[in-house]
């Protein structure tokens, strides 16, 4: 079966697109970012977690929707892959509220989640069939409806030998923990704490989009202090499934920096997400292979930072076939594939689930002449 | 198969739950309405083509999936019917917004539409397949995403013998004309102008939720110079598919009413609506069977006004098996049945759509132990 994985994510930075043929290694035929129009990163940003008319919702819903279409034909025109050689697309849509933990409403225990980008549209545009909306189902059962890329790290990474930890430097870090010899329900997965989220508004601080290679934060000095006041954040000693808000890493928490040149802030974040990360991962006692990706990965400084709390090598999922920028994009179309088989894809020690559900809901585009889903 | 269609129309009254075995009759094993709790009902009003936080958007599509859920297996219980005897549900959901006519946005041209009622929350709470999200399919195909019951008025009442006319008396009241011999590309459907929405709301000016039998407008006397004033609006000329918005019926519609007794208005709102909906219909000449369906076949006075405009007796959906007020509902039941079988169910004359198209989506439960959905 070959896939299309589409995501963006909460940085809004474009598109990724990722291709796969299901199989063991999974590494994609081709993957691609394609950046939104500006004007509608700005109208997508006046949406999300925020006060607007459900018109302009419903309307940035389709226009997603035709992005998204529309990314995927680009790729695969560039790519020279026949936009008929794929079975299905796995649409994780575009995230613009997520609310993970319940809270009493009309006597219902109440979590939510909501992402954008119509899955009609995307199928009529590519004939394709479309399997989205997958954090609800997750939802339903009582979980937080994230981590979903827990099952793609068990299917890449398990093994008999050793324990892996995948490990993700987004916006926000985190890790799955998958033991010597697992089966999926020995997997555990959450949110370490931040990552590049909070270098990425450090270095606006200087005018830069981010801190290049980690420069900025090199030439800077750890503020010991500070950092063990951020290390008391109560939320590093929770164990079991938990997600950091992004509403906990915003302007709240950069201004907590704003004694230190931008420099030495710098450093100590960086510092910051090393400690925390790797006090997570030691958790785990035993030998183990540390397997990044994630945009942190092309931060030489927080990858050196990392090893030296490690005390080892920090390794990356290009090893495994796995472009580092293209892992969220790859476990959707994963995800899709587990969807058609009628499998499960949730990992309940990872969201905090009650109990196993089948991920996303399925639009088929008409006629299909593949003759795919003869539904009884 | 047994399927339950489960909808709330736009005056938020509650959910209609329709059980129907699938076959020729379609005749309802259970129908109801279930209120929603009083502060529900406010709350989504609160996000209805309305300024919202999108948090409350993604709660509400929660909380009105759960009601949903609620309300299906309190009518099972009512009625004794087993949860699990039924194979799969149509939900339509709760419209928040709805814009059919396109509109240019960067770069494409957009129409739009916005339901809430979570499906993965009603699989989860049933475990049973739901199909939601009928609209979206027909919009993406550059149709107006309605109107959808067409396809049931077809499969009810064409004829050899007899055209026959499918007239729904909601808010906005439609007709589906159904030739004789025809096959389904040969149906027509469309809004023919205002009907319940504006009697309700001029009775409304006398402290009455509604006109109850029309008794207040048959106290009234017609306003000959104001009726020939609205009969001159284009909308009624037009042909082919179009839909009345919602909008062009409200307060500033009413306020063309305010020189008149509230008996008046209400009688000469009536005469309006059996006037455009009679010449809506004398346009398709020939005999003809008229079938009625609707909260205004609940109003004799509006019945006889009809009765008289078109010389003839009008029947209701109540002679075929179909109660009155369970018409929608059952259409959502027969359009997911549509789905399940591959079918697809927007009728273009209708919806002015480009091409068929298999609406809805499928939510699935897990574990599904009915052995449904085998993908691939």
């Amino acid at each position: 079966m070959r896939v299309a994985g589409l995501i963006s994510g909460t940085s809004l930075d474009g598109i990724d697109v990722a291709i796969i043929d299901v199989n063991e290694a999974l590494t994609p035929l081709a993957w691609a970012t394609i950046p939104y129009p500006p004007g509608v990163r700005r109208e997508i940003l006046s949406v999300t977690n925020a006060i607007a008319h459900t018109g302009l919702v419903a309307r940035l819903n389709v226009l997603v929707g035709e992005l998204f279409a529309k990314a995927l034909i680009d790729v695969c025109s560039r790519f020279s892959i026949p936009l008929e050689s794929i079975d299905l697309i796995g649409s994780h849509g575009q995230t613009i509220f997520h609310e993970g933990i319940p809270s009493a409403c009309n006597g219902f225990m109440i979590a939510c989640t909501l992402q954008i980008g119509e899955s009609s549209v995307i199928a009529e545009r590519t004939g394709i069939p479309v399997v989205s909306d997958f954090r609800q189902g997750d939802l339903a059962a009582g979980g937080q409806g994230a981590p979903l890329v827990p099952l793609l790290d068990f299917h890449l990474f398990r093994d008999d030998e050793r324990m892996r930890i995948a490990l993700n430097l987004g916006g926000i870090a985190n890790i799955s923990v998958i033991p010597a010899k697992s089966v999926i329900e020995d997997l555990i997965a959450f949110d370490t704490g931040p990552s590049n989220m909070v270098l990425d508004s450090l270095a606006q601080r200087m005018s830069l989009p981010y801190d290049m290679n980690g420069e900025q934060a090199r030439k800077g000095r750890v503020d010991e202090e500070l950092l063990k006041r951020l290390l008391d954040d109560p939320y590093y000693k929770i164990t079991g499934p938990k997600s950091a808000g992004r509403e906990q890493y915003g302007e709240e928490f950069t201004a907590l920096f704003s004694g230190l040149s931008s420099q030495d802030a710098l450093a100590t974040a960086t510092e910051l997400t090393a400690c925390t990360v790797s006090d997570a991962i030691q958790r785990y006692p035993g030998k183990k292979d540390i397997i990044a990706a994630g945009g942190g990965v092309h931060n030489p400084f927080l990858m050196e930072r990392l090893a030296t709390r490690f005390g080892q090598e920090v390794r990356t999922t290009a090893e495994w076939g796995i472009p580092v920028d293209a892992k969220e994009a790859i476990a959707f179309a994963y995800l899709a594939s587990s969807h058609a088989q009628h499998r499960a894809s949730n990992v309940a020690n990872a969201t905090g689930a009650r109990k196993a559900v089948i991920l996303g809901k399925l639009t088929n585009p008409f006629p299909d002449d593949r003759g795919a889903v003869p539904w009884i």
